[in-house]
């Protein structure tokens, strides 16, 4: 009699700008995962831990004004990834899981770093003290036109005021940009899908992508 | 007619373990300056704006277990620190002030690199991002024996747990060390004090030192 040998854990980190639908992309994953009988842990940056969510509302409790620093953005955004990495990630992929994150360190190097214009050399060192020797194994960009991407925002939140929305246009471009340039610099990790195609469509394309990655 | 020019900002930081003394000895240095017409802004690390009294709270709350890992600690005193050096320090520099810094980057580098075992490269690395390029003009380190340290910290708080206090007593005895060592490295910045003697002859020696700094 053989025993069964425990799948190896795989971390898939799910990037692109807000309204890009990764929400629906990771739940439609978790459950063909969960079909064929893997672990499937879900989580979020920030956040994912007790002290992830306490950092996450100092940043979306600051988000609106001017007031929060690009520089203390990266250390809060990092240090509730420092510890998701921590307390949950490296746990759950000890153990076997496939780790599905909303977020994960290149939000940093395209956000923090190409959209508001930090260096890119603590970005990526700061990043990289932040995760250890954690990388994801696969990461997937859910590319939209920023127009697209606009619009998906402006619904879920029609009363966003005219302001932010023009600088939103400029700082949504650099972003979409950003990810494009990551996926050139390091194809055989991030892949990049078309994020406006229909969801069934996406989701075969990625599921297929994901079973070739896992085998 | 000459116009009185604006008096250069120095920044001062103030580093020791807990019970050194420091806050007492910073509010006499305060109402020296002031006494020769100095604006004098004093502040404290963890905190000193909004943003940094928010981080402080996550981190005081989580002090207490083990939960909290080394690196989100780094990440969230040095996210604190970034947010006091942009929107109060480099201000105030400009302004002419002398900053008062209850604690500054020396703290990371002794409490969470040396005493929690961080790599001293990133650490560093990290320290320098979050301060950009304003440095401590002057830091000086009150210096007392770890039994001290500990005896005036009992003092209070009482019901410490044993446990804890076993912890502290080699966690106190390596920010000592850490302290000394930095002192040998900057001499040209930092000086140590006996925290040992009477708060008015430490008060005298300081005041003297700074008085020669400031010319």
């Amino acid at each position: 009699m053989t025993t069964k040998s425990k799948p190896a854990g795989r971390l898939i980190s799910f990037e692109g700008s807000e309204g890009s639908g990764k929400s629906t992309q990771i739940a439609r994953l978790a459950a063909h995962l969960q079909k064929i009988g893997r672990e499937v842990v879900a989580t979020r940056e920030p956040g994912g831990t007790e002290i992830g969510e306490q950092i996450r509302n100092i940043i979306v409790h600051n988000s609106k004004g001017d007031e929060m620093c690009a520089e203390t953005e990266l250390l809060l955004f990092t240090a509730a990834r420092a510890q998701l990495v921590r307390e949950v990630i490296a746990p759950a992929l000890q153990r076997g899981a496939v780790v599905l994150s909303d977020r994960f360190l290149d939000s940093s190097t395209v956000y923090q770093g190409i959209a508001r214009n930090l260096a890119p050399g603590p970005v990526s060192a700061i990043n990289q003290f932040a995760v250890g020797n954690v990388m994801p194994h696969l990461t997937l960009v859910l590319d939209v036109p920023t127009e697209v991407s606009l619009s998906r925002i402006r619904r879920r939140a029609s009363d966003l005021p005219d302001r932010m929305e023009r600088q939103n246009i400029e700082f949504y471009q650099k972003i979409r940009e950003g990810y494009l340039l990551l996926a050139q610099q390091w194809p055989a990790r991030v892949v990049v899908f078309d994020g406006t195609q229909s969801l069934e469509a996406l989701d075969k394309q990625i599921w297929s992508e994901v079973q070739i990655r896992l085998a």
